[in-house]
């Protein structure tokens, strides 16, 4: 087959005649299948069944002297904060062990900025005039709708290939309004993209107006290849201690997709005098956090060198769907110049540049023939892809034929939406 | 020993320093005890022992036919809201089951009013010129201190051998910057009483002048007798209902005390209106809460009627604490008229009236002998007992042995101070 644009007004006819019967006899198989979220699978959620049978005789209840199973230890387990630091490359001292949701942190630190202020606030968030907020476009749904809830205004900063792009970065910054940027450094979701070195170094080294500009560095696929060797990546905090701000970033990372998603346990990692400070506010809001689930993490996880051993199984698991989205992408669609798409080694997702004007189009047919995705637009501050162009490809969770099956849906449909758009 | 008010100055100096004698033979024990939190013993931990190894078998994982290992669930598990809804005599649609904390979840109560508003807020309480909240007196220090971090100007509500003076509640309502209330209604904290008919059916017919006025009603120890049966106590939320206001009460509960503290489950209850308004704020700041320990503890806990089996071991391990420090006060000051204390059936603690002006040289001269006790007027708005009466014993820690050792401290404290106040 031709790019579609190279085909005569008869050909494009022809095809699509072709397309909805294909269409209709997938819409008859009556599927109800899901890529709309990164969701790990049941073989993924079975890697972590030993983590149910630890903590069987009385020693395992104490860790460093504390007792897990009782009140205390607001900041989290000692061996949990160990267990982060290797894993980020950041000093214990550093890292706040939470709960079980990332999500719900980096929620409580724009919540705490918004009642309190952070250590460097002249005031708090909520007596501010405006906050804006800068968003790297596409990005993670949740974290511009956070963002959003609190009523700042959301800029989109354009992705490239090295992640955000620092000349609007810069640029932004030199507004006192500009309080922030939500970054997914490793892996971004849903692009898959590796911040550049050159891009960390200059994030590091912003110069923002406002005193308490923060990064919201979420780490969440810090050790998530499922293709190749464990990739390093630099401990951001220690670079922006040395680029002169050390307070300027609150880095992330859970076990959610290691070991138990919604079921793991979550830290944030900054200075310690920004640590100094949320301590300060988090002890009026819990008492601590589940310890014992902490302390199950620690027995089961051990260190960063076992982790890289577990997430190896993970890959075995992921690799094979990641395969057949691109392949079938590289097969079905390439060949008509209608989209393009990213070849990502780790994380959760593949962003797919559809035909611009097609990707509301093009989902809508899917959810006609029983496959969920996330939303057209998700990826964009207020959820509005400009270019009605991004779709996000989630394609952990069903096993490898289901996918098969999905994608040949979202293959027709792309296809069905692009002719559409260059007239029939 | 006649009462310290009826003896001459010199009997008070030979009784002074008889004590001092037996205060430096005390401190020489050089003793570290703690009274201050009420904090379950190693005895009651054990009692949870069995909760490590549940969930054995793939159909543990499996709830209602949710994979409780996978994202999912905002509001917790259905098996999980029935118990809670067993435990209140609420319905399950009425439940919102958290993570580990609920101070955590009453905590996030207050932050979505000062940040978004409730149910039928006018505006965000951070837009209100001044939030003002009603503080039964002696009441929890916890529960102030979250008010008062927002800012919120704190009103004591003097408390009664009913709960909270109605007469004084009902007057406050009429301001409309009065917000809400917080209770314990059950073996409230530090008093140990519990509300009378007559209260509860007085608090749930408020007529408050603010739309949002709430009432967060914590029923940390609905089922914390340890001595005599189980009490069984209205549900709220079916109260403020039946008086046309079912959005006024949020009811929270936890399995701290049950289970592990810091590692069981907890909840809040309220009307469906509000769930669903609070819902599409919590879906911003979680994907769920930690569903895995809410299986463990729909397991352990079963129902109603076993979680009172279960609460009967506890009250075993809590009676004989209890009877010690009310034995010790009986015997040791009770002839002395220089304080008097409550007699709680149930809950964590022993509230103590010292003589006026005593409480914090009381407590000064028990940490110079070794012996930990909640600070003084922690029990007040802003941390200030008007009177310096009030001390919070909490015996629920220290083994019988240990106590004795406390006990003997404190009554020897109080007595130094009460006779330094009397003169010397």
């Amino acid at each position: 087959m031709k790019p579609y644009a190279q085909l005569t007004p008869a050909e494009r006819a022809a095809e699509y005649a072709r397309l909805q019967a294909e269409f209709e006899s997938l819409k008859s198989k009556k599927l109800s299948l899901n890529m709309a979220r990164g969701k790990p699978s049941k073989a993924q959620l079975a890697l972590a069944g030993d983590i149910f049978s630890l903590m069987r005789s009385p020693e395992d209840y104490v860790s460093d002297g504390i007792d897990v199973r009782n009140y205390g230890e607001l900041s989290g387990l000692p061996a949990a904060r160990r267990l982060f630091a290797d894993l980020l490359g950041c000093r214990p001292e550093q890292v706040f062990v939470g709960g079980n949701s990332s999500l719900q942190l980096m929620y409580d630190t724009v919540s705490k900025a918004y009642t309190h202020g952070l250590l460097h606030s002249p005031r708090p968030w909520c007596k501010e005039e405006t906050v804006k907020w800068l968003c790297p476009t596409p990005g993670y749904d949740r974290h511009f709708k956070v963002t959003e809830t609190f009523g700042f205004q959301l800029i989109a900063i354009p992705m490239t290939e090295q992640g955000p792009d620092m000349d609007a970065v810069e640029e932004a910054v030199k507004d006192p309004a500009v309080k922030g940027i939500w970054c997914v450094p490793k892996y971004s979701n849903p692009d898959g993209i590796i911040y550049s070195d050159e891009t960390i170094r200059r994030m590091a080294a912003l110069s923002p107006a406002a005193p308490d500009f923060t990064i919201l560095w979420d780490n969440a696929y810090c050790v998530h290849e499922f293709e190749g060797d464990f990739v390093p990546f630099p401990d951001m905090l220690a670079l922006c201690a040395q680029a002169g701000r050390p307070d300027m970033v609150f880095e992330f990372c859970s076990t959610s997709k290691m070991t138990l998603p919604g079921a793991g346990i979550a830290c944030f990692a900054c200075s310690e005098a920004n640590l100094a400070h949320m301590e300060k506010l988090l002890t009026i809001q819990t008492i601590g956090y589940d310890k014992v689930n902490q302390q199950r993490h620690v027995l089961f996880l051990r260190d960063k060198a076992h982790i890289l051993e577990l997430m190896k199984k993970h890959a075995a698991i992921m690799a094979p769907k990641f395969r057949c989205v691109v392949d079938t992408l590289d097969r079905e669609v390439a060949p008509l110049e209608i989209a393009s798409w990213q070849r990502p080694k780790g994380g959760y997702f593949v962003s797919l540049s559809a035909m611009p004007g097609t990707a509301k189009r093009t989902l809508a047919l899917c959810k006609e023939a029983g496959v969920s995705m996330t939303g057209a637009g998700a990826a964009f501050p207020y959820g509005k892809d400009p270019q009605d162009t991004n779709i996000r490809i989630a394609p952990s969770l069903p096993p490898v034929e289901e996918l098969e099956e999905a994608m040949a849906v979202l293959c027709v449909c792309l296809k069905m939406a692009a002719l559409e758009k260059l007239g029939l």
